[in-house]
Formats: structure tokens, sequence, C-alpha cells
């Protein structure tokens, strides 16, 4: 079988660098969730390095939505602690191009786009604490209704950087009152994936009117005995990145994300300084 | 009775404001361990604008020595994501100045030195896992002897960024073989505090010749039913510093640290964005 024909679930079985390759040849530009499981999966911001200090300035005050796991050299397009041969201006199924703060065109190379000046920054993505809730049996609504997780614009302020301000997105996922504690707790112990919940309850308490009107993904229901939980969005950098109306930036498409060789959990990553110790522990 | 006749046990009870006003002051010069309880302390890096993108870049490779837990706008002498009034020129008992990578003076205030185009790097500092370790019964055999933490020059190479490279310095505490798994647990904990350790056992594993001849700080003791364990050192990035040979830089001297308001599990700076959470939880 050709790997065009490869469907969505062989695609399951590749890994990281196989899905990759393939993404690089033009053969698959969908969306990433539930690929090369354990993996790490990256939302992007690809801004000229005019503006990498202040991004990165506002990353660090504002960790919750903005959690750091990669930072290019400059003009350098390739994401080199992340993995091997992480070419990103061709290995992320489809990217959006924003000009003055608008945004122009989504495509599925950056190639003719790249310049010497740009910094690509990679943060941590939500589908790694979805993944240990699926595995410690919490039901995530969004993935078994095959929807995209609804994510809505909040009252919550974001501590700014130079051109960098605004509010929080927030994501929402119905938790069993009985899981509440488990969901904090899980999802808590990913600090690089936006950590615990920033919010439970009454939406209008940070500033969403609908629940069932988000302002990008799907609606899901909220059962009885479930809770609206919310937790900061990766969406909230390229909210950020639009206000601050920069000349020129790249983002990924949402759902669209960077799937890296470390693992989810960042250990591989600090086995790079523990190499040592892990021979004789 | 005065505030410059409060002996050491007498600042203990002072909050970190108070602490902060009397360093300002010129009341107080010596090392902040124990001081402020349960509040954030922090290892500085006070470099030109020119290199601060490549240092945060280098912060974000080494996370382990580098844990970056503020960073301040340029020219902005106040830590404001920190705490109150903190003014990074007085409110820090002794600083180093470097010139051309050399260590050319010691003083107890930068006012003078402060330049419009400096950027302050604050970073996580390993007395908030030894706080928690003595609240587990965990032994902390330097403070117990009350020496300063014995710090090592090792083999283990940092990944470089720009011009900053060079290896880790760790630190050494003596566990006993029954409190392992509970030392890795406490300090992994604190991912913004050097974390887990890097390694243990055998010092020549990661170049240690000698533990009883520390680069810096003083030998302690390794007691039978005891194994040599070994920690990120924040002395690594001034090391780092050194080496870039940056024509400017300031740091903290060792052991003389930034006291912050924010809480040393940075519990208190998440709930800037839990707060309506928080209500409601």
């Amino acid at each position: 079988m050709s790997s065009n024909q490869a469907n969505y679930q062989d695609r399951r079985a590749l890994s990281a660098r196989q899905v990759r390759m393939e993404i690089r040849e033009g053969l698959y530009d969908r969306h990433t969730a539930g690929l090369a499981a354990g993996k790490l999966q990256c939302n992007l911001a690809i801004i000229p390095e005019a503006f990498a200090l202040d991004f990165l300035r506002f990353c660090q005050r504002n960790p919750k939505p903005c959690p750091v796991v990669g930072v290019s050299d400059t003009g350098d397009p390739f994401m080199r602690t992340l993995g091997d041969d992480i070419d990103i201006r061709s290995d992320v199924p489809r990217y959006r191009v924003f000009r003055d703060g608008a945004f122009t065109e989504e495509v599925t190379d950056i190639s003719a786009l790249w310049r010497d000046d740009l910094v690509t920054v990679a943060l941590g993505c939500s589908f790694t604490f979805e993944n240990a809730f699926i595995a410690n049996d919490i039901p995530v609504r969004h993935i078994e209704q095959d929807k995209t997780v609804p994510m809505y614009k909040t009252n919550v302020a974001l501590t700014p950087a130079g051109v960098f301000s605004g509010e929080m997105v927030a994501t929402m996922r119905p938790i069993h009152k009985d899981r509440i504690e488990d969901a904090f707790q899980i999802s808590g112990a990913f600090p690089h994936a936006h950590g615990a919940p920033i919010a439970m309850g009454a939406p209008g308490d940070i500033g969403i009117r609908d629940l069932d009107a988000p302002d990008w993904g799907d609606p899901v229901p909220v059962r009885e005995d479930e809770i609206p939980v919310y937790w900061a969005c990766g969406v909230t950098p390229q909210n950020v990145l639009m206000n601050a109306r920069l000349p020129f930036c790249i983002t990924h498409a949402p759902g669209h994300m960077l799937i890296a060789d470390v693992s989810e959990t960042l250990e591989d990553q600090a086995i790079n300084q523990t190499q040592h110790g892990e021979k004789h522990a």
C-alpha cells in the first residue's frame, strides 16, 4: 500500500518521524490528534527576531496558556531540541500566515515564506493531558464525539510584555463531579501542557457568555453530574499575536500541530541532563 | 531595637518585603538561606538586552540548571512579576560584577552601574527543595553543619545557544539510601528549582574528581548508608556567563539571593491565572 493511501487508522501506527515525512512530502495535511501516541505535540509561533525577546517574556509571564517547549535559533528552520531532522518549514500539516495582524492565507508548506530573521517558538498542547485523562478513564467528550474541543474568549487578563497583551482563551471539558480532583491533579502534572484548570463551574465567572456558542471549535454537551472545567488554551498566543499586529508571523493551523520526537512527558528531554544518573540509579 | 541590631534569628521572622527593605537600606548584606520562609528565592543574571534572547534560549534548553522564574522588561529595574516594589538595583544583599568575562567587583548596590539596556533574568534556587526536604525529615547535611553546599564542575554538557555554552555545575547532598526515592520525588516536584537529581553515586561518572575538594562551597561528609546525590546548580549560569565573556553583566553573589514575594511553590503566581476558578472550586 502506498503511503498516500494510508488512512487515519494506519497513520496512528506510524512513528513521529514517519508522520512528519508524510506531512513533508505533502501526503498528509489533516489534524494530528491521536497520531504518534506518546510524543509531544506543539503549538507554533514563528515570528521575526525583533519580537522574539518580548514574546518569550510574554510566555514566561503567562505559562498556563503559553508553555514554551522549544525555541529555534534565529533563521534556523530546524527544531533541534525537539527531535531529529524537524524542518519547521514543511513538517507541520497546515500553517496560518498573518500580515499586519490579519490572517492572509492557510498553507501546507512555508518554505517560500521562510526568512533569515524568523524564530520558531514551540508551545505545549492539551493533547498531552487528554491522553493522560483517557489512560486514567476520565472521558474526554469532544474526542468521544469526534469534535474539535470548544474554545472561548475569556475576561482573564494576561500579563503583558512589549506589544503582547490580551485575554486568555480557554478550552472547556465537562468532567464528572467525582473526577474533578483527579482531573486537576492529572493535568496539573503537565505544566508544559497548560497544567491544571484555570476555572470550573459557571462560565460567566470568566467572561464566557454561552457554552453552546464557542469562539472556536464545536459545542459539546455538559451532562447531569458533570461540571464544565476550563483550561488555558494554545489558541491564546495566536490571538495575542494577532492583537499585536506583527508585520509578519506564522502559526500552525488549530489542531494541526508539530509532532516532536521527544515524549509528551518530556522525560527523555530531561534525560539529556540525567544521562549518567540513570545508569546508576 | 533598631533594625541594624536585629540578628539573623530575628530576621528569620521578617517578611520578604521587610528583609528586602533592610537590604535596600544597607542594613543587611549576608546570605539569605532560611529568610522569609516559604518565599521564592532567586539566582540572578543581569545582562545587556543584546544577549537576552540567546540567554533565554539557553535557559529554555537547559531548564535543570537554569529554571527561569522571572524576566524584567529591558531597562526596568523592577521585577514586577515576582512581587511588589522589588528594585533589583538595591534589594539583593551582594552582587558580582563581570567585565569581558572577568569578575571585577562585589558590591551591595548596583544603582550606579544600572543601564537602560539591562535585562534581569531570575532563576529558581535549591533553597526551595531543601526546605521541602527538611519538612519531610530528609536531613540536609550542609545546613546541619552550617556550611555552604558543595558545588562541583561536571562533564555534563549543556545545550548551547548563541555565545552561551559549557558544562553543568552540580551540588551534592548525601542522602540515606532509604530516602533516595523520596528525595527524587520531592525535588522533582519543583522543576522551577532544579527539579530531580541529575545523577547519584560515583562522582567520577559525571566528571567530579574529588568530593572532598568542591569547586565552590564546603565539603561535607558522606556517611555509611548514604549515597551522594547530585543536582543541577544555580552557579551554572554564572559560569556560562563568564565563559561567554559578555562585555558587562551582573549576578548575585552565591547564597545572597533575591527574595521574592511569591511563594516558593509558585502557587500564588499561578493564582494570577486561576483567580476566578479558585473562588468556585
